[in-house]
Formats: C-alpha cells, structure tokens, sequence
C-alpha cells in the first residue's frame, strides 16, 4: 500500500489549510495512513491516535496493549505509547514538537474529548480546529491494490455463501446457519465476518437488518442471508434471497421486480452521474409497481476498509459519483407479514459505467 | 427490567437540572431505560435515539429499518421514524413539545452532531447542554435482576470454556479454536461473543489483545483463552492460561504468581474501599516479585450490558466501590519472548467483601 504517498496528500492539505498537525483517531483512517489495523472497541476504547504533522514523520500514540501489533504493523511511523492516557501524552509532545494549530476529526471525536484538548490546548497556547472529511474523501476513490483487495474479499464471500448455501438445510435455525457462515468465512483465510451475519426465514425477512434467532428455517419460504468478511483488511458485502424450496407466483414475482430495480440501478452507474440519480433509477422500478412504500432503505453504500463507507446511494446525495468508488447496490422490497427479498450486489464505478464485482448467480434470474 | 423505575430516576435528575428533556444516544443506556437492544454499528450509524422529557411519556426516535425490533422491544415508549434523519424530526418534535432546554450525552455524541444540533435549536431558541455519565452512573450499580442475568452469563461462558478446553487440540490453530469458541456460545443460547475471542499460544500470548492467526497451537507453551458472551443483554468475561500440556518451572512460577496477585485482589474488593487501592493490592504481589513493568495493564473493569464499563480498577481511579458494582479481575503477566498468562474472574461487590461470580477451577490452582 502506498502509505507515505497518502501521507504527503494530508500533509499537503494541513499546510494548505495552515495547520501545524491533525489528530487521526478513526480506526479505518489510522488503517489507511500507515497500516496499523487495531479495530477500537467503541468509541471510548480508543486503540490509538495518528499524530500527523504538516511535514516530516508521524506518529502512532497508543497505549501498551497495542504496543507489539503496532511495531509490527505501522509503516514509517515512530510509536510513542501513553501510560497515563493521551492528553497526557499531548500535553509534553505538542510543545516538544512546537505544534501551534492542531485539527481533529470532528466525525470521530466525542464532544466531551473535544472539550477537554481544548481547554489543556488552549492553556498552553495551542490552537484546535475541528475537520470532517479529510481522509474520507480520500478513501472513496480505490486505487488498484485496493481493487485487487476488494475483489479478493468479494471472491472468497461468494465462495462461503455457495459452499453454506451447498448444505442440507433441513432442521437448521438461522443461529445454525449465520454461525456455519461466519466460522466458514475464519476457516478460509478471513479476518472474520465485516458485519453480523443475517439469516432470516419466512416474514422475518421482512425486517432489513434480522437478528438471527433460535428459528428453523422454513421450507418453501423466503430465506434472506446478508452476509460479507474481511479479507486483508478489505470488506465484502452480498445479499441473497431464495425461497428454500419452491418459489410460489407472490415470491417470484417480487424477486423479479427486486432483480429488475437492481439491474436498473447497476445500468444507470457511471462518473458523472449523481448517487440520488442512481437510487431514483432503482426506485421508479419498484415504485411503478406498486411497491414504493416497501423499499424504505437507500439502494447502497461504499465499501472499503469499513463496509459502510460513503458514497451513499441515496436520494438525499446530490453528489456525482466518479470512477473508482466502490458501491453496493440493494434494493428491497418488505412486506410485514409475508417477508423480503433483498439483493445485493458491489460494483466499481468506472468512467463508462461500472465493473460488477460479483460473479455468483444463485437465485439471481429467475 | 424496572424500566419505569429507571426512568422516573432520569427525570428526577433532569427536574434538578432544569433540563425540559434529554437525548439518549448511547446503545447500552437506550437499553438500560427501555428495553430496545439494537445495537448501533459504529458512532456514525445509530439505530435510534431516546428523548426523555422531564416528565411524562419517552420517545424512541429511530428509523424504518428498526422500527419491527423497536415495537417488539421498547416498553412503555412512543416510537417515532426519522425518514429524513434525526435533526429534520427533531426541528419539529422539539417546539411540538415545548421543550426550551435540551441535555445530550457528552460521552456519546460527536463533535460534529453537538454542532449540528445546538445550531439548529439556537435558532428555534432552544439551549443545549452536555451531559456526562447521568445513566451510567445509575447503571454501575446492578440489581438483582440484572445480577441474575450476569449469574447467567458467567454460567455459560464457563460451560463454553469447559467443553471447548476438553476437545482434542491437536494439530487445531488458534483461528480454529476462536471460530469453535464462539460458534458453540451461539448454538448453547448465547446471542454471540461479549468481544472478540482471544486464543494465544506460545509467545503470542504476550500480547494482551491478541487477535487468533492462522498459527497452530504449540504443546507445552502457554495457552490463552480470553473469552465473554452475552445472554439476555448482559456480558460476561473470563480468562484462562494453562500450558497446552506440560508446565514447566516457569509457567508454573508465573502463572502462581499470577493468581496469587488475582487473589490478593479479590481479597482487597468489598465496598467502600478505593479502586486504585484493590488494583495496588494485586499489583504489588506482581512487583515484589519482580514482574511489576510486565503488567502493563490495568487490574479490571465493570460489566453489565458492556462488557468494559464503569467503575475501572485502575491506579488512577479513586472512587470507592459500592456494593452491587460487578468488575473481573484479571492481572496478568507478560514476557515479550516467553509468553503471557493472564487469569480473570468476575465478582460482584458486597458490604463486607465480594462474591465471586465463577466456579470453573479449570487451572487456577497449579
């Protein structure tokens, strides 16, 4: 990975923007700086903090317990550990290192830390400045390494749902088949699941985001997994539904309109064309026939290092989309006492049009 | 649960305050007063927010694709859907209801929000105040309900632990271990791992927060098994080092020493005394004997719906224990190019001492 490359592209724009330094305290930025992958655990469990100045080497303050994965991992960056905590640390280093004006990540700062680096900043001179974006922006387009690194992920999820979809079903609960999904996915080379896997059986399809129960899958019903993993850092993320035995008239008539506002939304993608115009494409399909109100979700989200990333394809983006983002695209369609379908495939936006990641076909067209 | 109860205890507060009403953010504290468990994807992807006036009926702000789980779940609670986002409701809500002065969880909300939002209701003319630890400090304290519920937890983490510990570990890898650790949680009933497993062997059992590799499990050397599920909402966490066969003279030393520091511990817990002084009592016996800068970490933490809460035995923390805190208590000892052995419990403070939550003996006393 090109880290220093990204590095200097902060860099550059803390100088622009007349900062001295930039707090980098989200887990996946940290990630794409330097390579140091430690996940937090919450918020308030804070693995470690990326102190990048406007020039020269950065640093990764983090505290002993991350001490060796972050000596192994982190690329061209001095690892300072905090015993007593990271103000503390900041309170000798940023006068060490003559900061005067220091940004921080505004989208992944609690107002509560916020206030307190600013009041000890402000004592000592020190001016803060709140940021949003900054590594974000530069996330969203995906250069070829990371391409290959998505692709991978998405290779080896379609190669879990087959191998699971392949079992015998009979007398299984959806506990049973999101726990088969998830230790599949570690026992082929994940790192694990990039979300909580979702199984869900009959009119609990109906929820969008299922919490798998003690349930036995029912035979001759809509059976929806939601499932992706992480890959070398890379996520995945894909949606089937089948009707685990025959497809009645109702279900296949839903799936084929689920399918149709897919393909519609895949063909409207390319740079240049706005997200909302891309969910509006997918929408008008299902909404024509009646179903508008059943598909209450965006038709996706980018995917990268986190498996919710922006673009968001929603109808509130008014932005473009460009060449290199990485996409979902998902409709659905819910209806409370009967159930859902929902498919999802990645695709990469490309200049004309967009490169669909997903090769497997399991209940695709029918 | 004793929702109601807890609630009326929020609204007394924000009565003393002067606050008209609160937002609740946090996942664990929405739960805590109203029973909702949906959990929320990372800081940035909430799947609701409680608005608690300060007297009278509360709100569960969320959206669509929770809104089955919020209806089967929260008791006592008007649920409210956001289709365009929690600020464009609460632009409405808050004149609806006339609330004039608004609290928000300092320690759960972004920099970013806060801004957001105190803009938005200073035009409307409506003050916002941060707030820190108001249901925090009342969930720190656990009833005897919830007391049940952990009972619980600790009761099938350790069932768990003992039949994965009596499989065949042969040619097995630690990925291998960790995948059938959290695999037969969920199958026993558990609603999935309280974190992400650890399994350490050999010298990777220096690090505190191992993460399993695709490394097999070496005979004769340290194993780790840092372990926690939840059931019924509440967490659990345990901690098992033993030598994956023969011990020799210094696994035997260490992982003496280890619980000799853990009972010491233990012993020092009962309330009314000081945290830093319980985690000194098991620090010290570490450091008489030498291996005080290899237990780099803190003595233990709180557990309830989090598996990492309020109160910290650390040797910063100076508040007294009060009888009905839950905490483990896990000293360890790490050597960089030897390996680690760490050994944690949990107990429920009481007046005169504690009452230790475990009963699985599993090598704790060599």
């Amino acid at each position: 990975m090109e880290y220093s490359k990204r590095v200097k592209k902060v860099q550059a724009a803390l100088r622009r923007k007349r900062l001295d330094a930039m707090l980098i305290s989200q887990p996946d930025n940290r990630c794409y700086l330097c390579g140091y992958s430690a996940p937090d655990h919450g918020i308030d469990e804070s693995s470690g903090v990326l102190l990048i100045p406007s020039s020269g080497r950065i640093h990764l303050l983090t505290d002993f317990r991350f001490q060796l994965q972050a000596e192994a991992e982190a690329r061209d960056t001095t690892i300072i550990l905090y015993p007593k905590g990271l103000l503390d640390l900041l309170k000798k280093l940023l006068p060490d290192l003559g900061i005067k004006t220091l940004g921080f990540e505004s989208d992944y700062t609690l107002f509560s830390f916020a206030g307190r680096l600013s009041e000890q900043c402000g004592k000592q001179g020190i001016t803060t400045r709140p940021l949003t974006g900054l590594v974000e922006d530069m996330r969203i387009i995906k250069d070829e390494e990371e391409l290959d690194r998505i692709r991978a992920s998405v290779k080896l999820n379609e190669k879990v749902f087959q191998d699971i979809y392949a079992q015998d079903r009979e007398g299984k609960t959806e506990i049973d088949l999101a726990v088969a999904i998830e230790a599949h996915m570690r026992v082929l080379g994940a790192q694990g699941p990039s979300f909580e896997t979702i199984v869900a059986t009959g009119r609990r399809s109906a929820l969008p985001h299922a919490v798998p129960g003690q349930v036995p899958v029912l035979k001759n019903q809509p059976l929806m997994f939601d499932m992706g993993l992480v890959l070398n850092g890379y996520c995945s993320d894909m949606t089937r539904t089948f009707p685990n035995g025959h497809a009645d008239a109702r279900f296949t008539e839903i799936h084929r309109l689920v399918r149709k506002a897919q393909l519609a939304g895949i063909g409207a993608i390319k740079a240049g064309v706005s997200a909302q115009k891309v969910d509006r494409a997918a929408r008008e399909v299902i909404a024509e026939a009646g179903y508008g109100k059943h598909f209450g979700h965006a038709l996706g989200h980018g995917v990268g290092l986190a498996v919710h990333e922006a673009p968001r394809l929603s109808s509130r983006n008014r932005k473009s989309l460009k060449a290199g983002m990485v996409v979902t695209v998902e409709p659905g369609i819910y209806i409370p006492d009967w159930g859902g379908v929902r498919l999802e495939n990645m695709v990469v936006v490309r200049e004309d049009g967009c490169e669909i990641l997903n090769s497997d076909t399991t209940w695709l067209d029918i």
